[in-house]
């Protein structure tokens, strides 16, 4: 398989603005245009657009507003995951040798259509994601005897990881009190709990191991692609205190990059909720099954940002097709010594993991420098 | 390059129906799934679904359905181009290793929304595509001295393929008088020179060399890829007698494949209005310049299906997402010997073109038995 490197990335910060869709995804390139010199539009092979928006064509219109003639050009959608899909598309496009050079643009508005599971009928009335965050956190406490005050260190360890990301729709502070203390919205979920819908943009730029060096000296290898679609209905999920669509991806990730779960240095796990986060670290295989609650509060009390350094969704916010994007540029950063405040000391393996609908489908990357 | 075969396909009669997405994808798979005993679901890594619908999570959704759990799965929206886009999406995946086997499924509502395009401000108040085409219609006429009469010969001929193709919206047969005689759109477009919206849908399996036999002994292979994205906005055309992006992807398909115009025994063609046939013919190298009108009246007149012979889009109807999904199945009955009474003698190479939003974006593929 031809080898395919992250090569630039650019973003902007999450909001709540009433911002167009195409300027969200002009804003993110125009910002990676901006910190790569050597980056040409004629260099630019494909362009693929990530979102959960119903404007049509805008990959198309990315690329003449960018003023890129690109071979390929379309939109992915997957609900939460459309970024990672829309990366491993790129990769493979390249790997196929059909193109050298793929941008990929994820973005959102804080209204996308993608955050109602509209489609749903298995969920009766209970379309939005907390009634099955909500089902998720039940069995989960239950099985693990897991407390509110152990779920509030996910909150607790993102939002203070946010507070060094800029591009992190919130960079407030919160006493743990605070976030223990934060509106119930379920019996199982408070506000604390979930991450919030924002606007926001992502690009990054992916090339051929032939052209990664034109544009950047510390290059970043995909090694290992997972993914894994169990269904689209949250009731045919056989087991809700874990997420078996993860599981598989990882399996897959890791088989394809010969690692194991313990080279990992790093990982960005999709937080689309606190339980998703305990349940993310004992699918992947990075923390013992049960263990996860120990495991977080501990981080947060060392100060360790091994998990979701830049804040996780429920830090940053999740602008749905933007978010996988948003992942995968903090796992660059991470690796090419770039992160600031946030780095972390000398990794050279980072995780990536997204997924959409309660778990129905998992993204799981693993990215090498 | 790693090989890659079309090893089957799937389609359902286009109509007027008011029938939900989910049901059109549906039924356009279950027709491939009863049509092929050697597949079986666990054979299919890869769902993508091409579609125009706001609806979101569509290969999820699909897979589902179909008792699918694939590895890779998402939408792909490039407007009219969907089909053509998911399929070389589809190729790549299985060229790069990702992938073995995968299932690609476009489907469209006659109501869907790709059929304005809502966001192309530089054309004022003219968002439906007949505006462009008229003014494609005018240039054309000016420049080549084309009469109605001629343009209705590409109406006449589409519409007498599309009566032997079983999932044409309309098998009925028009007088040569009827097309010329019906009702006035726009100065230059009357209704004969439109394709119509209809909900369809269309599914074809590829697999890669290793694994294609397993389905069939006469596999289709993808010898050829180009695809140009030139703008989103009408506006940016420098030239409206002809089309830049098919000319600059099928530069692209012949060289990738070896291949010459003077190899294409077919084509289906994107005759999304008559004069697309012109110019796309001559685009495609297949005719001189300022020649189609006396080369479509002579296939015509000689009663020659080789272009578009299972109707095109005038003919057969266009649900956006399904018609390039659509072009290519009828290319692979072709190569396989199985058209029927649309067959063409003995053709070994086929061309399928593929466009969108007034040949902003095209697709060319060449297909080899």
């Amino acid at each position: 398989m031809n080898k395919v490197a992250v090569v630039a990335y650019g973003g902007i910060k999450f909001s709540r603005d009433n911002i167009p869709i195409e300027s969200l995804l002009l804003s993110a390139t125009k910002n990676l245009f901006d910190q790569n010199s050597k980056l040409d539009q004629k260099d630019v092979d494909v362009v693929l657009v990530s979102t959960n928006d119903n404007s049509k064509y805008l990959s198309a219109i990315l690329a003449e507003l960018s003023g890129i003639e690109p071979k390929i050009a379309h939109t992915v959608e997957s609900l939460c995951n459309s970024g990672t899909n829309a990366a491993v598309s790129a990769f493979s496009y390249i790997s196929a040798g059909l193109a050298e050079v793929a941008l990929v643009v994820g973005a959102d508005r804080f209204d996308s259509p993608g955050q109602i599971l509209q489609w749903d009928n298995s969920r009766g009335e209970y379309k939005h994601p907390i009634y099955w965050a909500s089902i998720f956190t039940k069995a989960y406490k239950r099985k693990f005897e897991t407390t509110n005050e152990e779920l509030t260190y996910v909150a607790a360890k993102n939002h203070r990881n946010a507070k060094n990301n800029p591009f992190a729709f919130s960079n407030k502070s919160f006493s743990f009190d605070e976030l223990m203390n934060s509106k119930i919205l379920t019996n199982d979920l408070r506000m604390s709990d979930c991450s919030r819908p924002c606007s926001g943009g992502s690009a990054i730029l992916l090339a051929s191991e032939n052209m990664a060096r034109k544009f950047t000296d510390k290059p970043v290898w995909i090694s290992g692609i997972g993914q894994k679609t169990m269904s689209a209905g949250f009731t045919k999920n056989k087991n809700i205190s874990n997420m078996i669509s993860t599981q598989k991806a990882a399996k897959i990730a890791f088989d394809m990059s010969h690692l194991k779960p313990d080279n990992v240095d790093f990982a960005e796990i999709h937080d689309a909720f606190t339980v998703c986060e305990f349940m993310a670290l004992e699918d992947l295989g990075l923390v013992q099954r049960g263990k996860s609650a120990q495991y977080v509060k501990n981080l947060f009390e060392t100060n360790n940002m091994k998990i979701n350094p830049r804040g996780g969704l429920i830090g940053s916010g999740h602008p749905l097709g933007a978010t996988g994007i948003a992942q995968i540029i903090e796992v660059v950063q991470q690796l090419q010594g770039t992160a600031g405040k946030r780095q972390i000391n000398n990794p050279s393996v980072g995780l990536v993991h997204n997924m959409s609908a309660a778990a129905t489908s998992s993204t799981v990357l693993l990215l090498k420098s």
